[in-house]
């Protein structure tokens, strides 16, 4: 199983062209800016000496820079502009000038501390640095076929296989990501070396003695010892799971510590266990993966302590705290993509598209310049938007989804074809291991349920054309040339149509999409009693701005089940289907002086849900995803 | 106006005469051998030096023999026993006995640090204890006529009298309770500089430069610094607040700091507002009042958090983790008490019934020998109740609440009788200043609302008769001598009855008790949704033992408004009315494997409700008084 990649696929539909074309137009140069005037580019310069002045900034800033890179190299395959090629092209220049003779290539420890690389691995990020480095020169290479970035990759990752290893140097990111960058630069490279030293990244993760215990006891740490403590010891004594490094891998079978750094860990070990066929590593993830089933928000966010950033208990889900970051969601993604490749089941895509329509795509502003780090499922009003953020890993982790999000739509094996996500498109696949196929895709999703696909192999050619049909979805007809076919839907979640595919071959599929109420576990306990409301892929919620009198926290639709009406608004947010019908709501006044009530009445009021995502887009104001 | 005393009571109805026979019998001598295997009362033999030992236990044990004292004084009056009066004269003895020749009377003063007297007022409790011994002082004197106690009492309060004072040493308790227990004695001595003492201590408080701020200077202090600053400094600033230590008392509008402290402040304000007719401490307990309509559990609870044993936000009362001291519901039954008697208004009785068939009585189990500390309003199951505690306030508190509930029930004043609590007993009054009357009530109150009231005065005289119409009750009817009476409800909530009353007058009130579903203020986050259920002045919960699958989480009335039927059964639980109908819970098995679904089926079940005070008294099990 491969997926189709970013660069087989060509979006012209109008959710995601228009949200990549933002990206490309207000993102992409919105973010350089902000890489710019936080001193994030001049660090490159600086460490390159063609600038003089003192690092700036957050020590794991180069990141940024890299994701920004890796989002600009999509676009430009998705939106080409010479000008900006150009600009992109000056930024990877500073980059590769930074590096150091041997390969070493950190901003932060060449220009402040450049005696003490390699020796705080648990909280320095420079393995995680360097990942987002990897993932940008793959990114540039495969969008321009550029290799100068690529090139400055490899040969960093070719000192970092010099150094760490079985039979090297011990050593592990504190925050994964490395393992899935060195999978994709193995990948585009065929350099074996590179998957090597990802499977060794994460098959030594959670051994004991552990790399990041030994490093607890360098009183000379650099970045110094106390965020390490509070983040790796409990009781003075070294426990490894905010960093995914109390158990091997293969052990694991609870999501916890820091989510985004589990979400790249358990992505990356899936690659792994793709690329070997490690079965103790894939069971472990589907353990995971069942764990993760008790520990997500409705709108695919993970994580909901801003403690530890991360993960907590089963069934702990509050609503006003959410901490949920984007970026976490869209680790979620990542790993739900591998997890699908891996296992070749919907039901992973299920929870890639309910992240990518909701809980990820809830972290930017509809104008493509207003973030989200954290993504909560109701508030009271006190959350805004930022342009920006000291700690910027949300804004370019997401420029680089919207760029890329063509890659989780088709993927293909050598029996067929898989349809994951309903897009239009076009794309360019190989049926039967060598036939060309061209494949288009029509449709409104995610507001309407309707998709045509026409199928143009190069030549008459039999295969299995595979139809997710997606989870939330309970009827759905699919018609062939006109004539409805009677495939059945298999038990991971496609409908599988086999017969020999000739040019123009049309498929019309019909999944009925009403609004639907979801109700959550009776131990996500700020949900008691409470239903969301969901349409498609799409959760949604009650914001202030449609809802003047904002009372969600009493707001009922249970007189109403079969009230709700939809309108598609094109004039509303980007152009949303909202949904429409009468709530009620408890009478404000009768509780100025009453702490109880034994018959408190309740008034009718008519309210508005929008898609969560588009949520925080008219100024601030409250909102609530849950309600009676 | 003022209440007639418990001298004047004789409770022989079948709810509080059982509970006070249960707590002669059983709680009583229970709470004396915890007491004496503790070292609770061998401490006062060492201190006398009449055994040799150190010291043991908590630095403020004393006020738990005080209190058991003052429990057991009562006690002898409504049960005499010879044997435990010896006892109980025993123990007064060996207190007697450790009272320094100048009145100082502090065991752990005495043994431990007797130099460092009065240098922590604090945190060390001096003050605080000496209030518990003058209220045993008092009640030992009333109950039994023996001036023993007493004599001690006044002795130790002459030489506090001596050291603080606005023109002597400058003190407060930290702990308040001295303030009403002063008053107590100069009511009982009529000694005028007990009373000026109380004012002062209520009046000083809150003043700046504080006492408080002053001791936390002292590195030298008696049981050391740390808990001080805990509790009376944030962010090394001194903040008074846990101690209602922040502004004077005619300043405060919040009920803020620990809850048992808080109510002892304002009942010994209410006390003084009483005697001197202060309207500025008048008008700011009835602002905390107010503001403690917007704290208060629906069981009579106050102080929801742990972390301060106090007070936190309007409107903040979760249900699971309710701290909700018994000794805060006791000590809310004394402020609402005086609230009553300072303003003649029964919207304080309506909390102060609340609180003991509720929140205070759910702190003793029905054999008298188990106790609560907090009183949560919801329980996974993993809440038991305890002999005894090591910091063991609660259990004395509530022995003396159940022996003298006499003195709540009626109330005189010089134009006629209260009748303030439905509780089976007799009670001799004066009316019109001097005749006595005999009043004779009947009733099963609480577990119906018929009451019977035989009126005996020594000869006709006319004056009113006030029947307290409760909160909780929107239909009753009144008939004297069997003719329907027309008397209005008074804005104060009383049925006032002005005629002469001739002996043998016969007073039938019927007060409509229908079960009713209580919900909570809009604010309160745990309720929304939800209901509980009330009939009289019991609040009713579920429970496990009553209903075995325990999933009160979901459990819904929502389809059962009007199949609620209530019965009394004899056997159960010392005898109570229950509450059975049919509810619905999300059947469990459709979760196991779904954190979301879109039409979660129910099963109806039937359930059992039982009074509020009387759980936990079969075992652990979950608990829930809210319910969707």
């Amino acid at each position: 199983m491969r997926a189709l990649p970013f660069t087989a696929v060509t979006i012209n539909d109008r959710f995601w062209a228009p949200r990549q074309k933002t990206n490309s137009e207000a993102t992409i140069p919105h973010e350089l800016t902000q890489c710019e005037t936080t001193g994030r580019v001049d660090n490159f310069a600086k460490a390159a000496g063609l600038m003089s002045g003192n690092f700036e900034g957050i020590f794991f800033n180069d990141s940024d820079v890299h994701k920004w890179v890796e989002a600009a190299s999509y676009t430009l395959w998705t939106h080409p502009n010479p000008a900006w090629e150009a600009e992109l092209d000056a930024v990877i220049a500073k980059i590769a000038a930074s590096q150091q003779s041997d390969g070493y290539l950190n901003t932060y420890f060449t220009l402040v501390e450049p005696t003490k690389r390699w020796q705080n691995l648990g909280m320095m990020h420079e393995l995680y640095c360097a990942g987002h480095l990897f993932e940008a020169g793959v990114a540039h290479y495969q969008a321009t076929g550029k290799q100068t970035l690529l090139d400055v990759a490899c040969r960093f990752a070719d000192l970092i296989d010099r150094t760490f290893g079985f039979d090297k140097r011990d050593g592990l990111p504190g925050h994964e990501g490395i393992e899935l960058a060195l999978v994709k630069l193995a990948r585009v490279t065929g350099e074996p070396r590179y998957m090597a030293l990802a499977e060794y990244f994460v098959t030594r993760r959670g051994h004991s003695p552990s790399v990041f215990e030994k490093e607890l006891e360098n009183p000379d740490l650099p970045g110094g010892l106390g965020a390490y403590q509070h983040h790796f010891t409990r009781d003075g004594k070294f426990e490894g799971h905010y960093a995914q490094a109390h158990l091997p891998i293969q052990e694991q079978r609870e999501c916890v510590g820091h989510a985004v750094r589990a979400m790249y860990l358990y992505s990356g070990a899936a690659d792994i266990a793709y690329e070997t066929g490690d079965t103790a590593i894939t069971n472990a993830l589907e353990a995971l993966w069942q764990n993760v089933g008790k520990r997500l928000y409705i709108t695919g966010g993970v994580g909901p302590s801003g403690h530890n950033e991360g993960f907590t208990r089963d069934y702990e889900l509050p609503n006003f705290s959410a901490y949920a970051e984007t970026c976490a969601s869209i680790g979620l993604i990542f790993w739900a993509h591998r997890m699908f490749l891996l296992r070749e089941d919907s039901r992973f895509v299920d929870v890639l598209e309910t992240a990518l329509y909701n809980g990820a795509l809830s972290g930017i502003s509809l104008d493509g310049t207003g973030f989200f780090y954290q993504n909560p499922l109701a508030s009271h009003g006190d959350r805004q938007r930022h342009e920006w953020f000291g700690c910027a890993c949300c804004p370019p982790n997401i420029a680089r989804l919207l760029a890329s999000v063509g890659q989780y739509i088709y993927a293909e094996s050598d029996e067929g074809l898989y349809v994951n996500l309903y897009v239009g498109s076009t794309a360019d696949a190989i049926a039967a291991r060598n036939v060309p196929v061209r494949l288009t895709q029509e449709t409104d999703y995610p507001w309407a349920g309707d998709v045509t696909l026409t199928i143009t192999p190069a030549r008459p050619v039999p295969f299995t054309l595979n139809l997710r049909i997606p989870g939330w979805c309970d009827q759905f007809e699919v018609r062939i040339n006109g004539e409805a076919d009677n495939s059945q839907l298999s038990a991971a979640g496609y409908l599988s149509i086999t017969r020999e595919w000739c040019a123009g071959d049309r498929v019309e599929l019909q999944l009925s999409m009403p609004v639907v109420r979801v109700h959550a576990h009776p131990l996500v306990r700020e949900n008691l009693g409470r239903s969301a409301l969901r349409r498609g892929p799409i959760v949604y919620c009650f914001e202030e701005a449609d809802n003047p009198d904002g009372t969600f926290q009493t707001l009922s639709l249970a007189n109403n089940n079969n009230g709700l009406e939809t309108t598609f608004d094109s004039d509303l947010l980007g152009g949303v289907t909202v949904i429409r019908g009468t709530g009620s709501v408890l009478n404000d006044t009768e509780w100025e002086d009453n702490l109880y009530l034994t018959a408190p009445t309740a008034k009718q009021i008519d309210v508005t849900a929008i898609p969560y995502y588009a949520w925080c887009n008219r100024g601030t104001g409250k909102m609530a995803v849950w309600v009676f």
